[in-house]
């Protein structure tokens, strides 16, 4: 299938170079052109502006947050046109939009796609690049019915599983953030039980192991949990200036509601705490650094 | 080996049970008699008190909290009794403690137990009744190592594992509160992103199968978030009421030590909360009531 | 002096008339009609279009909110073009935005003012509509030192004080939200204490009086911490959204530059427990009721 | 009259002064006897031990804390022994306790004097040490409304205030801790309010005299956010530590009645922070400190 995608950074890319593998044709396109080199030697074909690479049936977009959407696809008038030309050619486009986006421009972009005639599928994904390059992603899939039917054979070349979501777009969004709220927390709860075992002179490893060991195995204690008892923060597998937009996602989108999430807000200072110490493009995991330091005992 | 234990509630009993099964001698005392029965039926001898029971070499204990050991051993003279005793008869007796403690009492224990010449072993366990009956718990230990060199095969009836947590019986301590504080830090995050997705009328159902089959796999995402999703508080396998009492002891732990533990003072508020109205006596997870209220919406 | 007036809620109403008290002549223009009639009434005159009132040479406005503002005056190219009317008829209008918005907003309204040949002068104000009718507004003025030296004749007329803060327009802004989040902690600790107390069986009346006799002298801990202490929160003299609004632009002023504010955040949780539980019309003080629900014991 | 004292630390020392004074006979004990020097350089009389203070019909006590009390008072027997002594002479004692004490201990002490036969005022004090040597505490009194009465003579001679808390000892302790409370969230709302301005060059100076001249006027707003303003925490008039510890205590009143306190488990954690940078022995102003500190903009 003819298949276009806008946003190549280390998910997008990675994405893309799936479904080339895939057997599918994809044309792509990208703020920044270098991005482009490893997709295109993977057997892309370069489109010559985001507006063009809507002449394919299904358009995937995997773009930073919703500014960045808001400008390249809404402001700017191209996905009003690629909808008129798809009405008056009779030929309806699906857009898959993999992006974290806030709740509010969840329902926004579904109501701006259903004016101008084009099936809006808000495709969230649960994973990190490598888990991305490894065609294991979850994907957390609402909108149109008919429109996520068409698109199930692609997400299947890109993930280990699809999440049915519903119709209603806003659904898979908010459940991505609900998932990264628990995430963090899983994060702060680790590195607050680090800096305890730490002052009684426990190493942070034995408490990690411990746990992953028993009540909590899988990635996520393992994983951060090791980077923390490690206090090695680097690569970043998850950005800690990330990991703060998806808190203020969710915090907005119970705002929205009148949902108080006081764990969310703490969360939300820790990040802060980290990005204002220098530690936004670290790992998520550093927020062990910012509870050891709280506590006055650097690791 | 003959034993001798003390405090027989739904987790004591179990263990003292397990310790009959594997060929032990024990000979138990409880405040309340009728907790002894179950026990006695298993095969245990009823002590005519609590200072009896340390006829035997080895003592495991299961009281409630700081109070009730102060109160039984140690202001009672019990200890300072048995264990001029045992000096007096050229034997050490080994006293076994599996409650969860604060900090600053599981030094003070090891320190008067050492005064009077007693091995004293920081014991407790990670687990449930149903884990406890099924011998599977893991016991995090810590004191002497000849001593604990010595029970080890009594562990290994009642325990599926045992961690050694060294010479400090502190340290098996607060292992214990860190890692129920997680535990609880767990539970929060899991009632408030429930909170956020039934704003969203998504079923919590969801949100919990999707993290436990992916992120978040093991015991406490499944079966406490299975109790968030289905709002079904009851019966108690971990009563609210105690996990206050362990985040509080792990507040306790870090203000000793002058570690700040923004996370856990949240979990003691919204535990608090959950006593407020009633639900004490409920399961932990009904921190699922308390993000369900606080956004006035009940489930 | 002509001026121009846009937004006549119950602030911009009060100090409508008392710049029409004053001497001025005062054009005005109210997104719903029916809110012009008491200054009508005062003297005013009704201008056809929020255009029309920059016929003036100063402006001020009291609108809602950042998307108000952007809406009415940046979307709608109205400030675009009277800026470059007052070019091309070689005067320079002055703007005065006794708005509170957000640190972001002012900025960029300071730059597209500045774009457009408009001085821009930020000038929230401190004062409930009681105090603004009676002209004891504190005013924090910040922008080009020449115009705000030329309406300073205007603010005396609705003021008891101008505090000067300096050439940018952000920082009258900050210190605002600064104030207001200072406001709402004090009614959060007067909430919690009342709390407090009121579990002992003491009259919170009794604190009430207590501090603002002694420590807390002033208006608030008298004003909100008597609502408090009578559980009477309506009518409303500063509403809980309202509240929560600036509460929310204080988190966002400290995200920006990274500054955490957990204390903040904390503001943000309750006072959404208000707005959930169908208080967000009634009193800042209704943090009252939010502390008193949380330990299950309403007043 | 003859008038015992007990504990004469910067605020006992203060206070036993303006009894002696205001004409009193005072015999004074301390744990460390070079405190007794400029008492009884002011004409008091040291007693030889604490028990001999109880000769005298009337004893003030300001100590430490809870387990100075209990130590010194309790556990020696002495309180047992004077209200067995003052029953046989056929004189009732009165014990007036200043300390600040925690509602359970309060309680406590209420029934043991009961128990002894001498009459207990809880009598906690607001105003720091040069509050004191002023004589214009205020003092907040429980207890047998008989015995009040009788040393509210005394009361006078120290303080400008005694507020009537009721016969019910604890009364006296939670308002105290309440008032407490509101005073570190009072701290806490300026150290953000000012990292917060700070961050967009703001002189936090602006922002105390703007909020101490307008809504907060009175010595707390003024006193310690000019010590925040100045980045000034020495010398101590209020320590850091004492802060944390009648956080502590309002604390754990509010959860002896079930009362989730989220604003105080803040204070708890920014103090606690304070004190893991050194910061205990400084003024609690230094929570100024903590927050500049997160925001990683030191002033």
């Amino acid at each position: 299938m003819e298949i276009g995608f806008i946003g190549l950074g280390n998910m997008g890319a990675a994405i893309a170079i799936n479904l080339i593998k895939g057997g599918q044709s994809v044309s792509i396109w990208n703020r920044t052109a270098t991005a482009l080199k490893p997709v295109l030697d993977a057997g892309a074909m370069a489109a010559t502006d985001a507006e063009a690479v809507f002449a394919a049936p299904v358009v995937f977009s995997m773009l930073a947050d919703d500014a960045a959407i808001q400008g390249l696809l809404l402001d700017s008038g191209v996905l009003e046109r690629v909808g008129a030309a798809g009405r008056a050619g009779g030929k309806r486009i699906i857009h898959v939009n993999m992006a974290t986006v806030s709740a509010a421009f969840a329902e926004e972009l579904a109501q701006r796609h259903a004016d101008y005639g084009i099936d809006y599928i808000a495709a969230p994904v649960m994973g990190r690049p490598d888990v991305a390059a490894a065609a294991k992603l979850t994907i957390l899939a609402a909108g149109p019915a008919a429109a996520r039917q068409r698109v199930q054979p692609l997400f299947d070349l890109i993930s280990q599983k699809t999440v049915d979501c519903g119709e209603r777009a806003a659904q898979a969004n908010v459940l991505k953030l609900a998932v990264n709220m628990m995430l963090v927390s899983a994060i702060e709860a680790m590195s607050e039980a680090s800096a305890l075992v730490h002052a009684y002179e426990i190493e942070p490893k034995m408490l990690i192991d411990l746990v992953s060991g028993t009540l909590f195995p899988g990635p996520v204690y393992q994983g951060y949990g090791g980077m923390i008892a490690r206090s090695q923060y680097e690569p970043a597998g998850f950005r800690a200036a990330l990991g703060l937009k998806d808190v203020r996602l969710a915090i907005a989108a119970g705002e929205q509601q009148q949902v108080p999430l006081p764990l969310a807000s703490l969360l939300r200072d820790s990040l802060l705490e980290a990005l204002a110490h220098g530690d936004g493009d670290k790992d998520l995991a550093s927020l062990g650094a910012v509870s050891a330091r709280r506590s006055n005992r650097p690791r």
